[in-house]
């Protein structure tokens, strides 16, 4: 396994826990609580393998995703009362996925060949997807779209992950650089309440 | 149509029948009930197909399904009348739906070689994807998160079917066997309000 | 770029627009906006892609798709104060796309050789999906459930063209034809409050 299935890996784990966190706030049972951790980390990647056509998609064929995912269940039901502050938690772990599958999806377009403005497409749609899903079967506003700063973070570190590829860079070194850049972001972005303007119109 | 194929037909019609029952509840127009009544019949095996990577999906090939759904759809509105306990029939539409599809699904992973564990993953995949986006799009609360057992009764039919494939019985009787196992389990889960413990923890 | 392309490209506009429009009026960040522009006008040609095994899906390989929907969101977003009824100009746009991807979502299936109820399917797919995303994203009732006739639209256009490729026509003619037939019979049925009758049944 290189760094770059490692990362991918704790993207999971990261993902899958956040869906976890959620399923067991909304009082579904273990099996439930499976299901949306399982959905919530691997529905982002496996977009973006049907999108680009890599089928069977990823999770298939490797395994050790769905024990990871069954192990991080466990373990986040476990813990459970031991996880002072949930929403902080779930912010934290969200926020992890989000930086690691952002920079794993953009990847994935560069080495398939896609034109630079599709791979960051497929970043943020791998980035994403899960928690999309994971909000909507919980029947929560998708987190994208509240006020806080999310697909924008995901957008500007998909574009550093592009420019710094560009030099002659160990690789481990900038996915380490673009997801921490991610993360940063997001995380400034809600201590400081920052979002970007909207554009209501009053009909 | 060897039983196989018979068996995937009849989990069309349950499901497309679950389908348009919640539609007229909604008052959809015929070709709402109609589209209600096609997604949830063949989205489960669609999501499969994709995942697997057989495209075009079964049913772009097999016309019969379009016209065992239509057909289904107008029995279903004009006897509408006559079904006394709507919850009730669509509760057993719902599970007959549930029980075989799980063990088609079981049974196209292990044709594919995929692993055991992916194999009941396709099983509960195909069978619940189709009530998922149906109750999604009906906005009512996805049954798989309701308080009722339903995926674990998806997971104990297929791991029971992965079994029993394990040993020199007919492959019919086997279909049977576990496709009565999971139906069985969810009627009396429901009828005893078994379901599982949830662990839920305030902030 | 031939007729189809274009056609293919003023639909994909349409939809994109219909989408920023939702999402401006929904308070969502230019992000935001745009990532519900590119799901509405991307989302239903993406799944005919999918279904049919045509991947990487279409908007990967030609780029122009993601260009046009980036000018058109920040076009909707500069003029969002000059649309004076937003209601009645989301209604045109969303109906624009809904005839054009009718057609073009057609004519793949005829063009793969599908079987014609497939084609129909395909465009209805095609036509419908984006719209669905976008109004379940943005928590709206999805605009195929609500009481305008609209799948019903399609369904009647897309058969029309299935018939009038039988004959002789140019076939840019017949695209103009039968877009415009499914936009018309949309405004008819809204303007004259046209529905087609349900059948709800209380228990």
């Amino acid at each position: 396994m290189n760094f770059f299935d490692l990362l991918d890996l704790l993207g999971t784990i990261a993902f899958a826990t956040s869906g976890a966190l959620v399923a067991i706030n909304k009082k579904l049972d273990p099996f439930g609580v499976f299901m949306v951790a399982f959905v919530t980390a691997l529905g982002g990647g496996t977009l973006r393998d049907v999108l680009i056509g890599k089928e069977p998609v990823g999770w298939m064929l490797e395994t050790y995703y769905v024990f990871t995912i069954i192990a991080t269940t466990i373990v986040t039901i476990v813990i459970r009362n031991h996880i002072k502050y949930l929403s902080k938690s779930l912010f934290l772990f969200d926020t992890i996925g989000l930086g690691i599958f952002t920079i794993t999806g953009t990847q994935i377009g560069v080495e398939s060949n896609f034109n630079p403005i599709i791979s960051i497409a497929l970043g943020i749609i791998t980035a994403s997807f899960g928690g999309v899903i994971r909000d909507i079967l919980c029947t929560q506003i998708p987190v994208i779209f509240r006020k806080e700063i999310y697909a924008t973070a995901a957008f500007i570190g998909s574009i550093t992950f592009l420019i710094l590829n560009k030099f002659d860079l160990p690789i481990n070194m900038i996915y380490v650089i673009t997801t921490s850049i991610v993360i940063v972001i997001r995380i400034i972005a809600v201590k400081f309440h920052l979002s970007l303007p909207t554009f209501y119109t009053k009909e």
